[in-house]
């Protein structure tokens, strides 16, 4: 008869971190901290947006990182380099951050002085959909390489993102399949009110969209 | 004191699903069938490998392949097209393909004149790595993309590869911060006696030391 307690108890989890998700969002409410879930695939582009939105807003907004891996500080580090206050979790074998984890991560950094706080989840486009950390905002990124068809086989992170950022719009010319409309209009199948942005951040810059949504989205 | 529980009864269900691995694996063996679990990130080219191995072996083996998705049967359809035997598994909100997928698929399928069968797995860094198919060898695709660190960040999953594909070569030149040697010294870090191909399928074609070892490997 064990079995049967399975579900019960992975409920019971659930629910927990759905009410330590919200004891996130009233400390985040409280200091006044407009917080950015930031989800993709591995080597989609997530890093790389994080530093590009930090030197866009130096001098502007004050912005920190919470940096999820299952191994390295790398990405942190990259971040580090910006002179800009980074938290590195690394998961072990976990395939997303929990709302647990960027409680523990909350309690760790200043919250005085932020404006800005993105959270890069682990490289995942199944996992980190199914949990709530506390964010005002759900950003899913999808690089021209992988393809205009990431919101049908991934349905479910895109039915729970607000925002989708096409990043790596400097390699379109290589990809003459990829469809930006394609893509952004499967996005609008699975939720009809997401935020769109297309960003490139190699060769002619484009991100002034993506900033100027950023530091009025609070 | 419900909750104590859990444990075991993942870990039952853990054994369970080797054993129908090992089922998986007899059946295959029965029917001489070289079987191949390809993993990688959403968007890293599995299909695209899968569809121009198939192009090459034409005539000169027979293939089947199962394709794992959350949703849609879009890779299936670009398989089918090829006039090759495919069965497409949908997993819902599953982030990773399981022996009982496998071993209900094999059911429906006609194994008599199978040389090679693909297992596409989900797009997934992190989830399939526990998962044992019955495969006889387990591929990791690393896109150029994605960039060298992907082994570092994602060791799981490369600790359990035999084969890791490093595809999208014809980016190279537009991404110089790549580099093939890091990479697979990455790698080979983790699992030393791990295989290593370099493909490029899109201007000039470089496939045919995969093609050699897929057809020798058996």
């Amino acid at each position: 008869m064990k079995e049967t307690i399975e579900i019960p108890v992975m409920e019971r989890v659930a629910k927990i971190q759905d009410q330590i998700a919200n004891e996130n969002r009233a400390v985040l409410k409280e200091n006044n901290i407009l917080c950015i879930n930031i989800m993709g695939s591995p080597g989609g582009g997530k890093t790389t947006l994080i530093e590009n939105t930090i030197m866009e807003l130096q001098g502007k907004k004050t912005i920190a990182v919470i940096e999820g891996d299952l191994a390295t500080t790398i990405d942190a580090e990259r971040i580090k380099a910006l002179g800009v206050e980074v938290l590195q979790i690394n998961t072990g074998g976990m395939c997303h951050l929990d709302a647990q984890l960027i409680k523990n991560a909350l309690k760790k950094m200043n919250l005085d002085n932020i404006d800005i706080l993105f959270i890069e989840n682990v490289g995942n486009l199944v996992c980190p959909s199914a949990h709530d950390l506390g964010e005002d905002y759900r950003v899913i990124l999808a690089s021209v390489p992988e393809g205009p068809h990431k919101p049908k086989k991934y349905p479910v992170i895109y039915k729970d993102a607000d925002v989708v950022v096409i990043t790596k719009a400097d390699l379109l010319e290589h990809f003459p399949d990829f469809s930006v409309d394609v893509l952004l209009g499967h996005a609008k199948e699975i939720r009809p009110d997401i935020k769109t942005f297309v960003v490139s951040l190699k060769g002619e810059k484009k991100i002034d969209e993506w900033i100027n949504w950023l530091v009025t989205a609070k």
